[in-house]
C-alpha cells in the first residue's frame, strides 16, 4: 500500500471530463470547449444549460423546446411549498437542501427500485432539466415564506433569470437587474471538480440518484470555503465602509495573518476569468442604481493587494459578486442559494459523466491509532 | 501536474484516522484499538457509539449518563414528523435523508451564521448525539406513516435497539431480536473511509455543518454499489427458495458473468470479519423462528463460492445481513435505512476528524475536449 498522504487529494486527478476546461496558471475557463468570454458576452445562461447539459449549443429550434421544457417546470409540488414552510426558519441553503431531497418525492422519473435508482441516461437529463427549473422557485418561495408573505407563483412569459427576481421581488425586474442576473448564473454554471461538483460525484459513484447527488453538492457548497465567499466579501466591503478606508483595513488585516475574502483559489494561480465580467457589472450597476462606493471599495481593496499576485493571489469571481448581488437588492444569506441557482446544471452534467463511466469513489485512511486494546467489563473501567 | 488517473481513488490515502483499523488481507476490523469480535460478544451499540465519539470505552458513570442523553434525544419535533408525512411515498432512505435535512432547523445547536456554520467541538459531539438517537425515530415513523399508522412514541425504559423494534411494530420485541439488532448495529458502526463517510468527509472539508454532512452520507449509502447488497441477497435468496437449488442458480448466474451480491469487498480480500457474526445470528435466530430455511440457502451459496477464494472474493457482512433483517420482519425496503442507523456514530466521528485537521478536498479532472471552439449566433446553428 502506497502510503503517501493525498490530503485534500490537492494534485490527485480523479477522471477525466469533457464538461469544463480550467488553465488555473493561464486563467483561462472554457465550457465544452466555448470561451467564457464568448459565452458571457454573447450567450445566455438557458443556452449554456444546454450546451452543458446536452452537449452543444442549440439551434432556435431546441433553445425554444429547451426554454418551454424549463418555463413548464418551474412550480413546484404543493407539499414541497409545505416542507419549505415548516423549515422556513433554517437558512436558506439548509431550505433549498431540504426542498430538493423533499421534491425526489415528486419527479416522475425518480423510482422506488433501490437496485438501480440511477435509471436511464434521458430519465437523469430530464431530472436535470427539473432541478434546474425548480431552484429557482424553492429559493424564492422560501424568501416570500419567510417574510410572512405568499410565494408569488412563478410567470412562464418572464425569462429563467427574470422570473426568479420576480418571483423574490413581487414585481418585475429591469432589464439591467435580469441581465445581470442571467451572467451571474452563466458565470456559476459549470466548473470542474471543485468540493459540491465532487461530492455529488461521490454520492453518484455509489450508484445513488440525481437527487441524492444534488443534495450532496448543496450541503457542500453551504461550507465558508467554497460557497461562502461571495457574502464575506459583501460583509467586508460593509465594514471598510468607503474607499478611502481601504488601505488602513486591509494592512491590519493582513498584520493579523487574517485572510482577504475574495482572493486566492485552488486552482486559479491568475486572475479567475470570471471577475472581470462581475467587475464590470459591479461598476455598472453601481452607477445606474447611484451605488458605486461598493466597487470603489473593491477596486481600492484589489489594488491593496496587487503585490501578492507575484506569489498566485488574485482576484476570484466571488470578490464582486456579492457587491452585484447587494446592488440587486438581494439580502447576504440568499447568495450562496444564488450560487447554487448558477451552478445547478454543471452539478447535473459532473453526475451524468460519473454515471457515464462510473467507479465508486472509495479511498483509504491511514489507521494512527493502537492496534491491541483490550477489552475490559464496564464495572473494571 | 501529473496527470496519472486515480479513477475511483482505490490507493489513494486520503487522510489519517484514529476510528477504525481495517487489515482487508487479514480480514482484521479494530473500532479504536478494539477487535470487533471482542466486541461483538461482549459490548454494545451504545457502549460503542460511545467509544467512536468520545475516545474511548465508558466506565458506569459515563455510559449511564450517555444513555439518558440519547434517550432523552428520540423524541422529534412535530414539524419533522409533519416532514416525513408529505413525503411518505418515497423511499425510506429518500424520507430519512429529507427528515434529517429538516431536523436541522430545529437542533439547538446549528447556527445561520455561514462564516462558521461547523461551529464548536462539543457542539458536533451533541449534534452527533442527538442523530443517533433521532435516526430510529425517524425511519420508524415513517414505517408507521406509510401504513396509515400513527408514529409510535419512543419508550424510555427500552434500549436504544428494544425501542427502535418496539417504534416500528407497536409491540415489545424478543430479547433475541433485540440482540440481533443491537450486533447488526455494532457491526455497521464505523468502516473508515467507504463512500458514504467519505462523501461526509467531502461536505465537512468545504466547513459545512454536520447536518450536511450526515445528509451527503446518506443519499450515497443508498447507492446499490453501498448499502443496496443486504437487500440484494435478500433478493435472491427469496428467488434460489430452497438449499438444493442453489447450486444450479449460483452456476447459471456466474455463466451469465453476473455478480453474486453479498461476495467481495473494495477492501477485504479476506473473509470480512463481521460476517461470522452475522452468520451466527441468522443460524440462530432461523432456528428460533422456525426458518432455517434462508440460512440453509446462504450457507449452499457459501460452498459454492468457495473456488473464487483464491481471487480474493469472500463473503461481506452484508451476505447474511439481509436474512437477519428478514428473519425480524423487517421489510425489505428497510435494510438501507437500518444500515444508517447502525453507521451514524462512524459518519460523525468521521466528520469530527475531518474538522480537526481540516483541508478542503477538491481534487482536479482531466479535460479531454476541444478547446477553441468558436461561438456563432443561434441562428446561425
Amino acid at each position: 500500500m502506497d502510503t503517501t498522504l493525498a490530503r485534500g487529494l490537492k494534485d490527485v486527478v480523479l477522471d477525466t471530463t469533457e464538461s469544463s476546461f480550467i488553465d488555473g496558471e493561464a486563467g483561462i475557463l472554457l465550457y465544452r470547449g466555448y470561451s467564457i468570454h464568448d459565452l458571457a458576452a454573447k450567450s445566455s445562461f438557458l443556452e449554456v444549460c444546454y450546451l452543458l447539459l446536452h452537449g452543444d449549443l442549440p439551434n432556435v429550434k431546441e433553445l425554444e423546446d429547451f426554454t418551454n421544457r424549463l418555463t413548464s417546470y418551474r412550480t413546484l409540488p404543493p407539499e414541497v411549498i409545505e416542507v419549505i414552510r415548516l423549515t422556513k426558519d433554517a437558512h436558506p441553503i439548509d431550505v433549498l437542501r431540504t426542498a430538493v431531497s423533499a421534491v425526489a418525492t415528486f419527479d416522475p422519473d425518480v423510482t422506488l427500485d433501490t437496485s438501480d435508482p440511477v435509471g436511464s441516461r434521458e430519465s437523469n437529463v430530464r431530472k436535470s432539466e427539473r432541478l434546474t427549473a425548480q431552484f429557482p422557485t424553492m429559493v424564492a418561495a422560501h424568501h416570500r415564506i419567510r417574510q410572512g408573505l405568499d410565494p408569488v407563483a412563478p410567470r412562464s412569459d418572464l425569462s429563467h433569470a427574470a422570473n426568479f427576481l420576480y418571483m423574490l421581488e413581487g414585481k418585475e425586474p429591469s432589464p439591467e437587474a435580469v441581465s445581470a442576473m442571467d451572467l451571474d448564473f452563466l458565470l456559476h454554471a459549470e466548473h470542474g471538480a471543485n468540493a459540491s461538483a465532487f461530492a455529488a460525484r461521490v454520492t453518484a459513484s455509489a450508484l445513488s440518484d440525481m437527487h441524492s447527488s444534488i443534495v450532496s453538492a448543496i450541503g457542500t457548497l453551504k461550507g465558508p470555503a467554497h460557497g461562502g465567499a461571495a457574502e464575506a466579501v459583501q460583509k467586508m466591503t460593509s465594514e471598510i465602509g468607503t474607499a478611502g478606508k481601504a488601505h488602513d483595513y486591509i494592512r491590519a488585516k493582513l498584520d493579523r495573518k487574517e485572510r482577504i475574502m475574495g482572493f486566492g483559489h485552488r486552482v486559479y494561480k491568475a486572475e479567475d476569468p470570471r471577475a472581470r465580467h462581475m467587475r464590470d457589472r459591479a461598476k455598472s450597476l453601481g452607477e445606474k442604481t447611484g451605488h458605486s462606493e461598493w466597487y470603489e471599495i473593491l477596486i481600492a481593496v484589489e489594488k491593496e493587494m496587487v503585490p501578492y499576485q507575484s506569489r498566485g493571489i488574485f482576484v476570484n469571481v466571488d470578490f464582486y459578486a456579492g457587491a452585484v448581488y447587494a446592488l440587486l437588492g438581494l439580502p447576504e444569506d440568499l447568495f450562496i442559494p444564488i450560487f447554487a441557482v448558477g451552478r445547478i446544471p454543471g452539478w447535473c452534467v459532473e453526475i451524468l459523466e460519473q454515471y457515464d463511466n462510473n467507479i465508486l469513489i472509495r479511498p483509504l485512511l491511514d489507521y494512527t491509532g493502537p492496534k491491541s486494546l483490550e477489552y475490559t467489563p464496564v464495572e473494571q473501567r
